[in-house]
């Protein structure tokens, strides 16, 4: 009963990695807004695997279809349902995997929970499901972008124990991994020795949220950073996140990490552009940690659904050798989500 | 209007650091159990302030006074008010400050949201109102382990670049900084000097859940590491949170990160007890970073409050060396709340 | 923003009168549970206009087209997404009002509100959008049937100033009227004279609740006739709701009214069935009063959209005489989710 | 665990009749507002008991102590917690009743649900509780009638069969019974012959809102109409809700119901200023029916609480002999909150 997501501009989202469709209602979206069904379709392609072939080999044309909610292409202000059909769906992949648990999946947690199992992709806990989000995330980038002149973008900023130069953001939404620096090709051997070695690897990702204006973020229980923490933690393979210089402060003096003020504002931005949970105004920042995708191609060993018998299992299918490197669009369109928010949430302040 | 935390143990706090109390409402416990005042009392013990010299000194007792919720000792299932009365108030200490912003403090986002500030103390923003989580908490807690066996501990992991060994978790509640090792002269000597200096210095926060059964968190927004996450990213100067092996997963191969199952069940915990949101059995652990306390005695550089003027600000009053020092029985606390709820929710799949 | 209803076993609605389809996403539904589809699409027949000649003569068959949630026909827990496409869509009926507002009808206040309008069949404010409603009702119906041994009808208690004889509950869905009486003559008089005079007519439906056990509601904010109360009034045309005696007990004197108890119960049910917000165990009983349709085929006042001119309005298009006369099956659907979302509450009481 | 109302400008309430205290936490209240003191207490004696001979004879002062939220005598946009001391507890009143149920109480639903009972007073069931809402709902008032110039009463429209006159609404306050007739003779008789049959009486309360603007209220589950509906049938003895003409509007054609419109507006009010649920700009009206006080002292059968022997039952204390004459100052305080929520959530709409 937790698929809804937003205090205002809610997203309620639906559909299994193999089903009919994948699919979004949003609700609270603000009347007027004419629809760039162009914006949330370049989004979805960013996202959409097939796209080159160091990412999953699922190839989807992943096409919006407009239920309701649009009149004359503008929002009524009435939900906005939203699908796109799941049509590359290769099930006999799932075959072999359908009596056993993949190590590091949620096969066996929710086997637990529901008592039953819909195995083919992994049912509601693919990554599949995320197109949901993009898609809401997009609508909500774009009010950010025209009405508030809100960016966001997010990048990879290690992959595996490998730093990345950031040079540019310009060069992210071109880059096969969502890198900021034109040269990949540091990126591209540690992707490919893991192909070749069927095993995967994780990643690390900034996020910079610029253009937020102070005083957005509640008290005690919706601060900015709590809404950030919790939804980033929840994107599939999220394992930390940490704020502004986050585990690095734990070492500095209170000296060196406060930021002092003077007459241009922060002297610095330690803070990540959030103090008591409330933006400061200047960039807000995190980066969010990704772990090893799960589904490798080596031998693991693991359980029958039993629970009785030790069973090797052989995973095949088509996935990432690193899912971090799809995920930055994602993450952007979860913090595009909490940024509308938590900006309509600051309206209710009656007289402000 | 977001001081209530929970689904169905709720929480609503209210109170500021230098007003007449501090205090909460406990909705949706349940009717008929046994409160135990002095259970409560001790987890308030073990964080207030003014305990042992090497933290604030503010000399708080911290009693409790039940206004309702509670006939013959029990719980009736209406909501429990709890109050702490404020006595220590040493307002001229503030003084100084009121005119100008704290680095690395709240003080300056409340005032661009709120259009005015109670400067004393801190007013809402203080770390003394996590007293009401420590009674909410307290509560909750009882009721894991009377009920259901289920045990959290909190204890210092690293202070400043220092990690901190783990001999035995006994240990933790008698040190005056939550350390699992009774040899503390290393911490000690720390913040001795940090004290010296008139600064501050973070640290980190190890929590261990113990007797989790599995199937407990909600895909698709309800997960457990979402809850978590959330919660404790609100608190007062945390900056990062990772679950499990966490922020070093990102080192690691698929096939070195992967948890494989036997009969005896799971053959290592680099997921931390969570996997797809859900709890699997294991224990559950999470890392929490604070960082230095923001109030340090050295000269700052910051900006009136008409955002004019740069000021030279000294600050006095109690401070913490380092405030991580006594999160551990409030991240305890919360995370006391979290559980409870997850698993009150679990019950509402009506036929499990 | 406001399309969800249910706190666990939840519903979030979409679609407009003459858009793609009307849908549904049913969040919360307990695993496992077989989905009945033959049961929804019985009831959604009982609601369909076109299926006699005194009721709206848009002919739709209303199918429904299951999107997620189910796997081997069975619920898995995940969102239940329903759709059911619009056929019969006459815009053209509705091309006169474009620039006018119904008298009676939502179409200024939604214009005002949103500051645009879909004139097409009421867009959002249509009855149409009561599938959704009759999809997931029929859902929750099921379980309650099922597993609680929980019925619920509703029937027609009066049409206009005529009281309608209660006869027996089977006569209710196989009459034209929902009529608990075989004799549908006086009915059906006053539906043809109403019909002739290109008038409309109000009324009101009687809904019985039985087999549900005592202790659900909660105090002091969840009680269960709030929440009927609550869920009935948003019903299109409704206009009041009487619980129990309710409108008649306030000529009664505390010594009548009062149910007295002995051995075998309750000696009478005049609180229908709830005291305190909280069930009996008695049936509980409620009337709902419905206001005649605002589309009537007379001519009547009113502005046009600039506000500024007034103008006649000859309402065309395909109208009900009496909107009460299809409303039961949909109170039956409201109140079934009421019902089942109550249950799962208590629930949450750990310890019951 | 439902013990919170509002969305925006929320109320949390605790305490019991017979307890320390009664009390809210207010939490969303704008910051920045003058909190009117007098207002709340003259609104808090227009609600308690022994202010006249013909109301329960509690004698209580219900003085109003703040314990937060509040500096320099404004609000700050923390959670505002104000307490009442129960201070007239005559508890041996009670005695007699502690193993029975009282016929017409939550008495026995409470003991069904919760398993244990604070039989003091009516505990947390106790009117006494309303103590909360006025608080609440009397800064609530204060602010619709200073920053929107919204005005709310409510009156005795009649006692029991006994239609009263509306005369002037000046009258209404100082009535004796919420009266807006000067002459209070008829009301006078009826409770006088009342009390002297040791019996009680219902009552119906008609209430008016003036100067809401159009477009508040939210489809489909915010509508106003199912918020006041709810909160209303919340209240204790509360047996049906009407608005408009309600209740006659099913006698009615559609053509004499419809509102029509000219360039003046509305030329008629049947509707009760409520479309679609969304408010037309009208006077919004609507009545409220209240079942006689169920604590009457004639002699009355019910059963021990082991629901085992039947038992007489002859009920002591200090009950109203109409309940309904002292519910208009709180049914104004609850729609005084519905009416401020509803207009923050309008502001959610970002365009608007």
């Amino acid at each position: 009963m937790y698929n809804t997501f937003g205090d205002f501009f809610k997203v309620t989202t639906f559909g299994e990695s193999h089903g009919k469709s994948i699919g979004c209602v949003i609700d609270g979206c603000p009347s007027g807004i004419k629809l760039d069904k162009k914006f949330i379709q370049y989004n979805l392609n960013l996202r959409r695997p097939g796209k080159n072939k160091y990412v999953s080999r699922r190839n989807e044309k992943d096409k919006i279809n407009i239920i309701s909610g649009i009149y004359k292409k503008r929002t009524t202000g009435t939900p906005i349902c939203i699908l796109v059909n799941n049509f590359n769906k290769i099930s006999k992949d799932y075959k072999d995997i359908k009596d056993v648990f993949r190590p590091g999946h949620a096969d066996i947690t929710y086997y637990v929970k529901y008592g039953l199992r819909d195995y083919k992709g992994g049912g509601r806990s693919s990554a599949r499901t995320t197109i949901s989000l993009v898609i809401a995330g997009s609508i909500a980038k774009k009010i950010l972008i025209n009405f508030f002149n809100i960016n966001i973008y997010s990048y990879l900023e290690s992959i595996s124990n490998e730093k990345i130069n950031f040079v540019n953001k310009k060069f992210i939404n071109s880059s096969f991994f969502f890198s900021p620096c034109y040269k990949e090709k540091k990126i591209l051997k540690k992707i490919k020795s893991t192909i070749k070695n069927c095993d995967s690897i994780g990643a690390s990702i900034k996020t910079i949220i610029t253009g937020l204006f102070p005083g957005i973020g509640d008290p005690c229980f919706k601060k900015l950073d709590m809404e950030l923490a919790r939804i980033i933690s929840g994107l599939n393979a999220v394992k930390a996140i940490s704020f502004g210089n986050g585990i690095d402060s734990i070492n500095k003096k209170g000296s060196e990490n406060n930021d002092n003020i003077n007459k241009k504002g922060f002297k610095s931005n330690n803070s990540g552009g959030i103090l008591g949970g409330i933006s400061t105004g200047q960039d807000i920042f995190f980066t969010t940690y990704i772990k090893p995708t799960p589904s490798i191609f080596l031998e693991q060993t693991t359980l029958d659904k039993n629970f009785k018998e030790e069973r090797k299992i052989n995973i095949k299918g088509r996935h990432d050798p690193c899912v971090a490197a799809r995920a930055p669009i994602i993450v952007d369109s979860l913090v595009s989500i909490i940024i509308l928010n938590s900006i309509i949430i600051q309206r209710t302040n009656l007289f402000v």
